[in-house]
């Protein structure tokens, strides 16, 4: 398959900074191990990047896998709450003891179930973040959209999908995507960043 | 030479969205013209969406060229103020032609000299944009980084030198490239986004 970025630019970030967090390690170490996916140390980083800009009181993750995007946004929260979500009970019992070792539990909240049916739950969401089923992606905009906060942010991973969006925009998962992709620029200011996957991020028009 | 990004991203981003501001469209059509390098619309975008998540009270760019990074600057900034620098009056006048136009006068200040030297006379500045001649990145931070607001952000075009930084790390502009870039993830918590050139973001450490 053509190449979206070119690998020798992570190579690069890589060489240009050095991970001290141990449990940031592993996590990486644990996702490598059990071929678990998630949404890479510089997609990470960028997530902490736009949560200390941002400075969010509420991060609701849809699909938080074992907690590797999700501990990236609880780093950068100040007084803020990131709320994981996942469906799998086993996942979020390893999130929780990640960010046990963190000294992270009193900036989130773990929950087990369907994201959106609990997203629900939850208003005035300042940085709505979707890595569940790709088929999902446009029920959970439409439903949990009236829940942001007026400058609300939606942070959605995965968006090009290995880049099939774009070279194989037939693949009916890109097609899906695509359609996300289409609803999220006609409706919000939005951009793609060409990270891994593609990371997609949306700020309601001014 | 080697790309960074493949091109057909560029292309899907720009079938994602269409842009209605004839001054961005007039800007983008002068550019080509002349052939005068600018950040391009999804630089300019995510210059934008920055701004609007950072709420900056002054931006200060030192390298404005005729004002195409500066007008998505002014362009979110709500209550700030945006100061243009560039070393030639003739890219200072055309600026101010644009922003005339869009009426973004009231939000920018416009300034003709050494960026670098303008660019002290500010302090508290929220975000530090470089993109001056790149042999004087590395005077331009450690002159200007005393100036920057307790959370300030810089932001730094061309940071990659068209790849050159990673595919040809000996040629001299690359080389100096890439000190810069080392100083800004020693120093700051730093990114790069392959958006055109390299764009590198970087926030005080917490």
């Amino acid at each position: 398959m053509e190449f979206l970025i070119n690998p020798k630019f992570e190579d690069y970030l890589k060489s240009l900074s050095v991970e001290e967090d141990p449990v940031v390690l592993e996590m990486e170490k644990y996702a490598q191990e059990k071929d678990f996916p998630i949404i890479g140390r510089e997609g990470g980083r960028f997530l902490y990047l736009l949560t200390r800009l941002k400075n969010p009181g509420l991060v609701v993750e849809i699909g938080s896998g074992f907690g590797y995007s999700a501990y990236w946004f609880a780093k950068g929260v100040k007084k803020g709450k990131v709320v994981l979500i996942d469906y799998q009970q086993r996942n979020i019992q390893t999130a929780k003891k990640f960010f046990k070792k963190a000294g992270l539990l009193d900036k989130t909240e773990f929950r087990a179930g369907d994201g959106v049916e609990i997203g629900k739950e939850y208003s005035n969401i300042d940085i709505l973040f979707l890595d569940l089923e790709k088929v999902r992606y446009m029920e959970a905009i439409k439903t949990l959209e009236k829940n942001l906060s007026p400058d609300g942010m939606v942070i959605a991973d995965n968006v090009l999908f290995q880049g099939k969006v774009i070279f194989e925009p037939e693949n009916k998962k890109a097609k899906i995507l695509n359609r996300f992709n289409r609803y999220m620029f006609e409706n919000y200011f939005s951009i793609i960043l060409p990270i891994r996957d593609g990371i997609l991020i949306g700020i309601k028009k001014s």
